[in-house]
């Protein structure tokens, strides 16, 4: 049985805020304009209202400025084009995020399109995604450019790893795919992408040196999946019933941790692993956003 | 000893241009303007004007129109760059590509970013590199898009299938390993993209179904790399000094052709495999360009 160094996001996201707070003082020291992120929120869904308080949460604490506009859940398509218009002409607001899921009378795609590339600090723009692929400057979208982030404070290198993640999805496995196999610091690594249509998905993550897990199903990853002494990133996050929470719920993985942990060399637990690492990569991306 | 399909790409490009001649007869018969296609060629680089001529040749055969600007390697960026805009604004001209290299001067990035993406039928644009990223119409590069097009014309269908593609270019094998990945007729595979700091490389193409081969060394894929019954792709196109031929040189793939094609269950041969599709997969972006 090896023993595990466990990722702490929590912390480690912890340590980047403070960074990132230094910076801030030092722009006002300056005399400077400090970074300022907003927030669009339609409708009152619950899950959306935590997410954007955390994100004006995270902006207060390193001295960013944010502002949260709030749009009831009528608004017209137009309305929130013409919106996020006003946010591109905006010399105040360096970069802004219209969150997600948008009512179903709202094409997302028009309005994210419609996000200026150079403010879109989720990178969720298909140009910011281009870029990406293409290895040019660009926002990174934020939990795979936070899984990254925390390997590199960790020390672990994937360059001439086998990295294999389990899971496509537009903000998650796929861009992570394209940033680890980039050419680049922290890159470099031999990418597998597995996902719903994978055969022999054991045989295939069990060569992996470092996995993520992005798949959204508590349990999916067990002890027989796992190389002794590979690095595991648990991106899952499902809300699962638990009586003994006073929330009602409990945030589990797509890793079976107990019986995982003991074959790892490394490993993110769930919450406190990439959680707070995507959190912060959005505060990296409007510190970015405020320089250019 | 298996017996190996060759996966004849000049034939299904031939087929290709008949049904698009057809197309545009109809149109022709219906009145309506027939697909325009300009070729930017700048100087006098021997490749280049090999491979513009191909495509302005390509264009009569099927009935497109065709436009081939000439331009000195004294031209400035800018007047590029005013060149590009006046194709984007340009009715007559449904797509348009701009022949590289460019002379060291011109900022490569710069003019292919100042095309029109509703005209870029090379798939060159961060926005259509995205937009294919996320799964969204827009124009694909050619040689990955005429790889799946071979693939799909000779049945078969990766969907499932282990593909582990050698070599990482912006232009062959990161956009096909995006490709592949995707959640479509004709992809659903689990993509591996390996490069030149793959490790153990022989081990994983050994375990490749679908084995594409992107990366310009002449014989670097052998039988040992190969399994018993896989489909091996070949893209690359090495010129080696070759004293029996006119021009002085012939075409070598990737691929060690002779001990390779007895164990593989489909192949393309070089030439006459991927080239010719590459070819043709500009002629599908120009009729999908007039479409728009």
């Amino acid at each position: 049985m090896s023993t595990t160094k466990i990722l702490d996001g929590k912390e480690t996201a912890r340590q980047i805020r403070l960074e990132l707070a230094a910076e801030v003082e030092k722009i006002k020291a300056r005399g400077d304009k400090i970074p300022h992120l907003a927030a669009v929120l339609v409708g009152n869904d619950g899950g959306s209202e935590t997410y954007v308080s955390f994100k004006v949460k995270d902006c207060k604490e390193v001295g960013f400025g944010s502002t949260l506009i709030r749009r009831p859940d009528t608004i017209t398509e137009s309305e929130l084009l013409q919106l996020v218009a006003e946010l591109n002409d905006n010399d105040e607001i360096d970069g802004f995020i219209v969150q997600l899921p948008l009512p179903n009378h709202i094409d997302t795609h028009k309005v994210i399109t419609a996000i200026d590339p150079n403010k879109d600090v989720d990178g969720f723009h298909p140009t910011n995604v281009g870029r990406m692929a293409l290895g040019l400057p660009g926002f990174l979208p934020a939990t795979p450019s936070g899984i990254i982030e925390l390997l590199k404070r960790n020390g672990i290198d994937p360059s001439g790893k086998h990295c294999v993640i389990i899971g496509r999805s537009n903000i998650v496995g796929s861009p992570l795919s394209i940033l680890l196999s980039r050419n680049a610091a922290y890159a470099n690594a031999t990418v597998t992408l597995c996902h719903s249509k994978t055969q022999n998905m054991s045989a295939i993550t069990r060569q992996a040196d470092i996995l993520i897990s992005a798949l959204g199903r508590p349990g999916f990853v067990k002890a027989d999946m796992i190389k002794e002494g590979a690095v595991v990133i648990d991106v899952g996050t499902t809300r699962v019933p638990d009586s003994s929470k006073i929330s009602g719920f409990a945030l589990k993985g797509d890793v079976q941790y107990d019986e995982v942990s003991v074959k790892t060399s490394a490993i993110t637990p769930v919450p406190g692993g990439v959680g707070p690492m995507t959190r912060v990569a959005l505060l990296m991306n409007t510190f970015k956003a405020a320089k250019l």
